[in-house]
């Protein structure tokens, strides 16, 4: 899906690259996810990431990335090496590479004064230092730390330094060299939505929407984008016209969601434990839950939501059998006829759970997450998963796979799923 | 740390680079976890990574990629592009790079069999083409998937395609080409051990141990390895004898360990979680928990261990306080005196839940992880932990941030390193 073709631009402008600086990278102490938002992010504005290069705190090797990036593309970003400490290197480095001298910048000095003021810290030689910059740069203001990243033009390549610091790299690209980028003279625009959706695989979903993807119009391209448990569809659409782009790419995305109603539940960055407590607050209903092989994951993800107290009451974990009997008042002739795994005892949990916590909903989990506990009837992976709600209690039975952390997560999952299907049938009736 | 200086080889044997190829890694859909995992692999191994770098599946990228790190390392590691679809180009580009031909490999094709018979599946078409290799090359056995590694060597150089699958690239390396790097000549050995700690951030570490670290001797280095809640220790010794590094090593260790005995949890791949449940069982405890601001997190924690039903009986997530008080039966006066962010009803839920679930300990945490409920006398950030035992109940007062991710993981750790703590106690006793 990603090829010169998929662009119309000629010369370097559209072309981006990625210099890392840091050793260590090249130690494999820090995975680079900073390269990997920095693509997403320029792909996404419409340039076409030809490269990205990790080189160690040193001047040759900085240079010979440079010269090299310099001569194929109209962008180059570089991250790390911008903090106060000795070992950072990239400001000089910068410095010599552009025949530039260090010199005190004012506008620079006064966002890092303001930025300490607002937290009431005291500015001291080191943080001073940060605003000494190489002559040639226009400082990008940093609203979260104190190395204001810096601009360069060379050979008509605009080459811009940023911190290597997650969310201080992103503050400057997304509030000061974004809106740069976008003025600069690329052919064609960008746009693009994220379909999430949960409950089947990337396979399962390509056969679904396959005469679907087929018919897609020239300008569009769809990516399967996994991650566990989830797999996120991203409708990209390029082209001179962005107005017409956006119209179609909003019947698309409708398209798309009316063949997969079962697996879609919200849109770009949207998580599935937020969209369900936005369901449940607006409804103004609540839920517990009864955990036994996912252990308190379902109650993590829900409370890990700010605000989810609104909503969400409370957890029994059921670890052990007794437990399930004694505290969740499970009948112990349903554990002994059926034993634990089983949709009577799963149901049993969920009712019990929505009867002590005094909720609206309550969902259940039981099953075998692994490695061990599992028989030829009941194999590891085999779960079931009640929901007790307005209309008695419904149950589902899953049979994911033999990895414990895996099983666990889609278990969590599909729970959660399994309310946001309920939610939505209720709304409609 | 990790400088020319710190090894006394010269040439480019003891160099290394990485090329990852693939499309998917340049728009930003795939964060590059294979070139972290290679880099900290190959250091360990005693070789000095200089570069790593990303290009699109394009032979004139590749072939440039190649041309450059062969002039310069003696080792260099392919990874991505060598499945069995339309899309992976890495071998016949490699194939034209080094002007060989393709042939069929019986060896590769006795290991694809091997691998399907064991699984009880068929051979086809698709999967037999993997064993078409350049001639050239020597294949590394893929024990997890079709797609073998290739060895080649040119101009002094090693190279080595691995796929991109980061189970299959891993398998490779370690069974198959690690083992022959380690027969390649470069002047010194590396060892290393890995301590983890928990309870304090790096610069506190820094300070406690920072005579210790400057007292170390020339050939070893101390790398601070920060992840959220932790901070792991490397000792690294590179010299030319293994044994007499060894031997340092451990006494450095001790040495390290004795100076923070509050923080220490484990070595290299331990969890926290797997040390302590393995305290649990050696001691025949069992534990339960009470959670409030945690939300099941403590819980989810302990049940990912596979094994964990051995010990750990289960949680109640009180997030609303009638819970506190109906199923955990915290007194209201208590709540209505003190808060339920207070030493007293932290006990109360920890002695509690000791009783509700007959175990030997329980924790329990209340605290405001925010972003919202915070108070100018209890801010975001102010968690209370409690742990009953054979001796009573002990609490700890807690002043955390304002990021509420953060503030849930910190006292999930906080919480679990209390029990590890008291179980290093009452062993001692």
């Amino acid at each position: 899906m990603h090829s010169d073709s998929f662009r119309n631009s000629t010369g370097k402008n559209h072309l981006a690259e990625i210099i890392s600086i840091g050793d260590e990278l090249l130690i494999g102490q820090v995975v680079n996810t900073n390269a990997s938002w920095l693509a997403d992010q320029l792909f996404l504005a419409g340039f076409l990431v030809k490269r990205i290069v990790t080189v160690p705190d040193d001047d040759q090797a900085i240079f010979a990335a440079l010269d090299d990036a310099i001569s194929r593309s109209g962008v180059v970003v570089l991250t790390g090496g911008l903090g106060p400490t000795a070992d950072d290197i990239t400001k000089p480095a910068l410095c010599r590479y552009f025949k530039s001298e260090m010199v005190f910048n004012h506008q620079a000095f006064e966002q890092i004064s303001t930025l300490f003021a607002r937290r009431g810290w005291v500015v001291n030689e080191r943080n001073r230092s940060q605003a000494i910059l190489p002559a040639s740069c226009t400082p990008l203001q940093n609203n979260s730390g104190t190395a204001p990243g810096m601009w360069f033009t060379e050979k008509g390549t605009v080459v811009v330094s940023l911190p290597g610091v997650p969310f201080e790299m992103q503050d400057i690209f997304l509030n000061e060299l974004l809106p740069r980028l976008r003025q600069m003279e690329i052919a064609n625009q960008l746009i693009y939505k994220t379909v999430l959706t949960t409950g089947a695989g990337e396979s399962v979903i390509a056969d679904r929407i396959a005469s679907w993807e087929a018919a897609l119009p020239q300008s569009f391209k769809l990516a399967y984008l996994p991650q566990p448990g989830l797999v996120r569809l991203r409708i990209t659409g390029s082209g001179p016209d962005a107005s017409s782009l956006g119209y179609e790419l909003e019947r698309l995305k409708q398209e798309l969601v009316a063949l997969l109603p079962d697996l879609v539940f919200g849109y770009d960055n949207d998580t599935i434990e937020s969209v369900v407590g936005q369901k449940l607050i607006a409804a103004s209903a609540t839920l517990s839950t009864a955990e036994s092989c996912t252990g308190g994951a379902i109650a993590a993800l829900f409370t890990s939501v700010p605000g989810s107290s609104a909503f969400y009451r409370g957890t029994i974990v059921a670890y052990a059998n007794d437990i399930k009997t004694g505290i969740l008042k499970v009948r112990g002739d349903l554990l002994e006829r059926h034993g634990a795994v089983s949709r009577e005892v799963v149901e049993s949990m969920a009712l019990n759970a929505k009867e002590l916590f005094e909720t609206d909903y309550a969902l259940a989990t039981s099953g075998i997450a692994g490695p061990d506990g599992g028989t030829s009837e009941k194999p590891v992976g085999t779960v079931w998963i009640a929901l007790a709600g307005f209309n008695g209690v419904v149950s589902e039975l899953h049979k994911f796979g033999e990895h414990r952390g895996r099983n666990i997560r889609r278990t969590t999952l599909a729970a959660v799923n399994m309310l946001r299907k309920e939610l939505d049938q209720s709304i409609k009736h």
